[in-house]
């Protein structure tokens, strides 16, 4: 169980396997209170990522992965020679618990894939490669932290939305972990960041991992975005992504494709930081990516205080689609892809 | 008095004058509680516009308005002789009160412009003014929503921004107005509206009007309205404005330019509804235009709740610039100006 060491978020882990158990920090409280939930069964873990206890998709992946060695421990127990099949009610509630987030069904297929070898218990192998998951997304996290940090150039200006930091994957972070390794670098001015509503992901997450860490950062409501952008105050909009199509478009946090669009409008540099777990080659392009909506409470009130009347219609997506031919660059773990394409995606999964 | 019938908020009254003194709406209560403010003085009334008992730049103009005819009682009571010496501490409190909406200017320079012919007590007079100002404004907004309903063809679906209505103005609305009348000609299919972070006038005043009314309204985040935009689901934007410059550059709620530059994007028509008096020429473009920076805690907290790490710091600006090139239309009650520019607003006021 990873240990929380203050001042320093880049330890601070939204998920962790606590021996024989499941813990994740609580984002629903933050930044008011840490408090960690624990979690002995998949069910209740599915309903924690439909509830956004976890958030991001990294994390929400390695909380899946996490998930299934839950319900193999389960599955085992009531029928030992049959948990292959008693298994998959709880994998089907795991894949459901979030529709967007690809990575939550490519952490599942890959500890499906360990499966078939497996005989007698399967905890310790699936406990292996849950942990393989979860240490990799950290690992790939620290690789395109410093390929995103060397397409910045001299002392930049940085307009960031949503959390993509340490809360939002295995550790350290996406778009947050360019942030932090140009931060490290002397290169970081300012950090802005857009509070991302309905979910504040901005103003409670990412304003406080930068405050834990001492990265100066400003947070501004979303739609003054533009406004800053007009102001000639951004030199480069770094994000994180839920799923990125074959065509290289990209799922990610609603308000993403407002801030791409302005980021054409204005010319500002706009680079998509994501692991290859978040690609989805099977969907052709940003249209087939489902997109999830969410209940009108999330825009209606606010930590259970009415903003808005009762009974008003709401439309509420919680991610939206940012074209590839809008992107300058997407960074990965396998390397970087400017202008993406079909064909550079293609070669990058070669 | 104006008397509040339930269900028709276009006759609901933001500003009043109550017999002897001014009662406000307090909006910072809507839509959780209807509670009206008494205003004996000046300088108590000044403070309320600056802690947004009142906005709307139409509304505080007339509030302002008001406020004359209670400085100018206190200043004849204590110095019958010497009263337009005495009034000017209180004139230059309220012409502090907001930075940006010129309307506020506005109305002080229309009542200051009755002080020379005044004899004896100048309450009678002034208050004569004040009253024809907000009636003009009730006329205004009423002849320019049947011109900027002229403009909107066929069924259409409307994104509109803050809130431009009964509540932002002397009655009725200037954008607010416009969609009132479209749905009224039953063109109207649906009233999108951004929630407006980080003072949610969309969503506390704009969606609780527009529900009184019964017109179909559905709000969204404010970085939503993009995504909103790319689905084609939007024909008009339609706002209001704080202040135009003589070039035809538009100040209005944060957020109002992140929606030009969406709609340039999409090819959607973007439409202004103000009253001549929220023009100033003596303004040349709106980089002249002084934008009021405001305080931390409208980001930091919502209703007194924290959703942000209090340390942190915020810009906050409450008003950006749209270009006058962005803007498809101004429409005034002296007319409508198509794609405008310095000469044809030169035009307007000739």
């Amino acid at each position: 169980m990873s240990k929380i060491t203050p001042g320093k978020t880049d330890t601070v882990r939204a998920v962790a396997w606590a021996g024989d158990h499941v813990r994740l920090l609580d984002q629903r409280q933050l930044p008011d209170k840490t408090e960690y939930l624990e979690f002995h069964e998949a069910g209740t873990l599915a309903r924690a990522i439909t509830d956004m206890v976890v958030r991001g998709a990294p994390a929400i992946g390695i909380t899946a992965a996490y998930g299934v060695v839950l319900a193999a421990r389960e599955a085992f127990k009531t029928a030992p020679e049959q948990w292959r099949e008693k298994i998959e009610q709880d994998l089907a509630l795991l894949a459901q618990a979030r529709p967007t987030a690809v990575n939550l069904k490519w952490a599942l297929d890959r500890m499906r894939g360990k499966f078939s070898a497996i005989t007698g218990d399967p905890e310790p192998v699936l406990l292996a490669e849950a942990m393989a998951i979860h240490e990799e997304d950290i690992a790939a996290n620290k690789h395109m932290a410093m390929l995103g940090a060397e397409l910045v150039q001299g002392a930049s200006r940085v307009l960031t939305h949503c959390n993509t930091g340490s809360l939002a994957t295995g550790g350290y972070g996406t778009a947050l972990g360019v942030i932090r390794t140009v931060y490290a670098q002397g290169l970081l001015q300012m950090v802005y960041v857009g509070e991302t509503r309905p979910w504040l992901q901005g103003a409670r997450l990412t304003a406080w991992e930068l405050l834990q860490d001492e990265i100066p950062v400003t947070l501004i409501a979303d739609s003054a975005a533009s406004h800053l952008l007009q102001k000639g105050s951004v030199d480069w909009i770094i994000v994180g992504a839920d799923r990125i199509a074959a065509n290289g478009d990209v799922a990610n946090k609603i308000g993403t494709y407002a801030l791409a669009v302005s980021a054409r409008h204005h010319n500002v540099r706009f680079m998509v930081v994501a692991p290859t777990s978040t690609f989805d080659l099977s969907t052709k392009s940003g249209a087939d990516i489902p997109i999830e909506y969410r209940a009108a409470d999330e825009i209606v009130q606010i930590a259970g205080k009415p903003i808005a009347p009762r009974q008003v219609e709401t439309w509420n997506p919680a991610f939206d689609i940012t074209p590839a031919e809008m992107i300058d660059v997407i960074v990965t773990e396998k390397g970087v892809v400017h202008r993406p394409d079909r064909d550079k995606i293609a070669a990058l999964f070669a």
